[in-house]
C-alpha cells in the first residue's frame, strides 16, 4: 500500500493511494483518507480525494533522521574514502525535512551542494535493541530521500551537523510504500533529466536489517523516524535552478527544485 | 525566574519557582503553575504546589539538541585534540534527553562512558540566520547539561550519532534560569561528591552568541531547542553506581545516577 501525507483546503491528513474506478491514467489516482495516523492498525475512512487535487507533504514527520555514510563501496571510493569497519551514523534534524515538489534552498554558507539519492526506511513502531530476526517487524515502509550535502562544509567541519542538517537538506517522498522487498531495487538520481546516479540496493554494504540493529543498539526509534541507507556512486553538484529527481524501483519519484535561499 | 517542568499526580505542567511565604528552607519552595507553555508571554495561574511534592522532568522537550565540541581549549588538549577553526557541531536526538534525578543507563555497546558538564542554552523563539546583535533575543534561558559520551565508541566511529546520541545521554535540568548572564559562570562536575571538572564559561572559545549565529546560519531553531556549549577540562569515566552532579553558578545542580541498562 502507498501512504501519502497531504494537505487539501488547509487540512492535513494521511491517505492510502488507490486507483479510482475506471482508471485511465495517473490523474485518476485517489487518496482514501486514513483515520488518525498510519503507524498502527488503521482504518480507511472511505472518503476519497483525487491525488491531482492535493498538495503532497513529507510522508512522515520524523523526530529524527538517522543517516548512514559510505554504505556503497563505489561511492566511498569516488570521494577517496575507505569503507568504515562500522557504519558511519549521523543525524539530520526534523527541521531539515522537506516534501516532494518542495524547493531545496541553497544556503549562503556553502557553494557546493551535492545530491545523494537514498532509500529511506520509515520506522513503524517504538523499538530499541532490535534483534536481527525482528528488524523487519519495526519497518513501516520505504520512501525516496535526497541526503543533500554541503560538500565544502562537510570537508571543513569534522562533524556534519551543519553540512547535512541545514533546512531543506532532507527531501522525503513522494509517499511511503509499505509492501516492498528492499533487497534489490534500482535507485537513480537525475538532474534536469540527465542521469547522475544509478545503483542497486543490493550493493549496500550493510542491509536495512543490519542498520536497524546497529542504530537501535544505541537509541530508541520512534514511529515515523527515518533511516537513510547511504547513496550509490555518482554524487555531484547542484546549482540554483536545477531540478533533481530521485527514483526508486517500486516506490516512485521524488522531485525537488533548487532555489537560492530567500 | 526559574522555570521547571514537572509531574504531579500524573499531570505534567510547567511552573515558576518561588519562595513560599515564611520560607525557612528549600522545602518551602513552591511551583506556581504556568498556563500553557513558557516560550511566549505567559501567565502564572496562581495555583501553587510545593517543590518537594513534584517529580521534576527535563525542563524542556527539544526537537533537537545541537552540541559543540572542543569549545574549551584545556579540554581539547586533554584529549589530544586541536581547537578547530570552526566550532564542531553535532546533534543529540530528542530520545537522548532525560531529566534531573533520572538514571543514566550504561549501554551495552560501550565500556567507557564519560561525563561532560556543559552550560545548556534554551531557545525561546523560532529563528534562523540570527545576527550577532540579536542572538540574546532568541534565548529563553539556561540550564545544566551532561553530554554523556561513550568515549570508546566516539574513537571508533568518526561520526558521533551513537557515541553521543544513545538513550539517556543528555540529562538536562534541574530547571531553566531565565535571568542570567552566561559570560562568566563557574561550572563544576562531581562524581560521588569528588570534583572532576571545574571551569568558567569565560574560558569558552566561542561565546553563546557566536554559537547561535553559527548554528542558525544553517538551520532553524525552534522554541525549546537546546544548544550545548562545550565542556571544560576534567572529563573522565563513569561507572555503574556512580552519582554524577553538574553544578552551574546561578542555575543549580543536575544530579543523575548511573545504572546498568536493563
Amino acid at each position: 500500500m502507498r501512504i501519502a501525507r497531504f494537505s487539501i483546503d488547509g487540512n492535513v491528513a494521511f491517505g492510502a493511494i488507490s486507483a479510482a474506478a475506471g482508471e485511465r491514467g495517473p490523474d485518476d489516482l485517489v487518496l482514501d483518507i486514513i483515520k488518525g495516523i498510519p503507524y498502527a492498525d488503521f482504518e480507511l475512512s472511505g472518503v476519497k480525494v483525487p491525488l491531482s487535487k492535493v498538495r503532497l507533504l513529507p510522508p512522515v514527520l520524523p523526530s529524527k533522521v538517522v543517516a548512514i555514510g559510505r554504505n556503497y563501496a563505489e561511492h566511498a571510493a569516488e570521494l577517496g574514502n575507505e569503507v568504515p569497519d562500522l557504519p558511519l551514523t549521523f543525524f539530520k534534524p526534523s527541521t531539515s525535512v522537506t516534501g516532494p515538489g518542495d524547493d531545496i534552498a541553497y544556503p549562503s554558507f556553502s557553494s557546493e551542494l551535492h545530491h545523494e539519492a537514498e532509500l529511506a526506511v520509515v520506522i513503524g513502531r517504538m523499538c530499541r535493541e532490535v534483534p536481527r530476526e525482528r528488524a523487519k517487524d519495526v519497518i513501516f515502509g520505504y520512501t525516496c530521500a535526497n541526503d543533500i550535502t554541503a560538500r565544502d562544509v562537510q570537508q571543513r567541519e569534522k562533524q556534519w551537523a551543519r553540512a547535512k542538517g541545514f533546512d531543506t537538506s532532507c527531501p522525503l517522498g513522494p509517499w511511503v510504500e509499505t509492501d516492498l522487498d528492499p533487497a534489490d531495487l534500482a535507485i537513480q538520481c537525475t538532474v534536469n533529466g540527465v542521469q547522475r546516479q544509478l545503483g542497486r540496493t543490493s550493493d549496500m554494504i550493510r542491509s536495512v536489517e543490519d542498520l536497524i540493529v546497529h542504530i537501535s543498539e544505541a537509541m530508541t526509534l520512534l514511529p515515523g523516524d527515518v533511516i537513510l541507507t547511504g547513496t550509490p556512486a555518482g554524487v555531484g553538484p547542484l546549482n540554483v535552478g536545477d531540478e533533481v529527481a530521485v527514483t526508486i524501483e517500486g516506490i516512485g519519484t521524488l522531485t525537488n527544485k533548487v532555489i537560492k535561499r530567500g
